[in-house]
């Protein structure tokens, strides 16, 4: 079973609740809004997107850069953890 | 009139061509694609929502923090682009 | 008197903890160190980077694209003081 | 022999380019430059330290979280590559 298929309803989850700030800048735009609550809003959108793609790098890493049909080193379990958590820290 | 008026449209339409990339996002998932394609329709995802930031700060700048119904000196008009440019260059 | 004559001290000692921080990357890499203490030290190092962009950044806004030696409307100063809090959150 | 090691040199490089960023930078506000210059500059400074992260963490995947004395799948590659081929393109 891959990393996808485990994580999906998470995943999915993440998706909408993005969808949802989208659709919430789309009325904003539409009530003509002043900018800053656009800003605000899309500030939000961004930060949750920055979420979703260091959740799917992570699955990335773990399930195809490493391939857990094969030995893994702790050290190798290790790095990965590392490069997870500094991608978290980036693309906040 | 304000500037979102004005830019509306261009907006909504930035707005829409997101959403249209979650969508994709989600179907992948659904489909239990590979990692690799979702990364990739992520990635293009997260630079439009960048460029629409972009845009509403560049409106932010021009028609909130310098106000249209006072003068403005050409020097505050050349810091203002020279701060989108920068703007739109940190934020690809 | 320029901002950056009144600011300079604080940016010069933001500029010299880079470098700081720029001369135990160098150490690290000769000393055959493992990558993951220079990512640490790399990444705390982009970090006061782009510290130090938000502080100039915010210094433009206050002092060139509004002009300090004109009338600047309360609305104006609202605004540009989010975008700088905006700045800061995205250059994290 | 370490990925540290081989690419040391070219690493080496980067970093003593990034220095020579900084005192222009150091330079500039000591001159009381306008903070067009300086902005100019720490941005391709943020570029160029962007770059040595990027160069950092593809050695970290290629050598760390794969282990080069272990049998590595061309599925296991081809992902590698990718993260890092995006890595560089989100820390543009």
């Amino acid at each position: 079973m891959s990393h996808t298929l485990r994580d999906r309803p998470k995943l999915l989850q993440r998706v909408r609740r993005i969808r949802g700030q989208l659709e919430a800048i789309e009325r904003l735009l539409n009530e003509e809004e002043d900018s800053s609550r656009v800003l605000q809003t899309i500030a939000a959108c961004r930060g949750a997107m920055n979420g979703l793609m260091v959740e799917i790098l992570a699955g990335h890493v773990r399930f195809h850069v490493l391939d857990p049909h094969r030995k893994i080193t702790p050290q190798q379990t290790e790095a990965a953890e590392e490069l997870i958590n500094l991608l978290g820290s980036y693309l906040k």
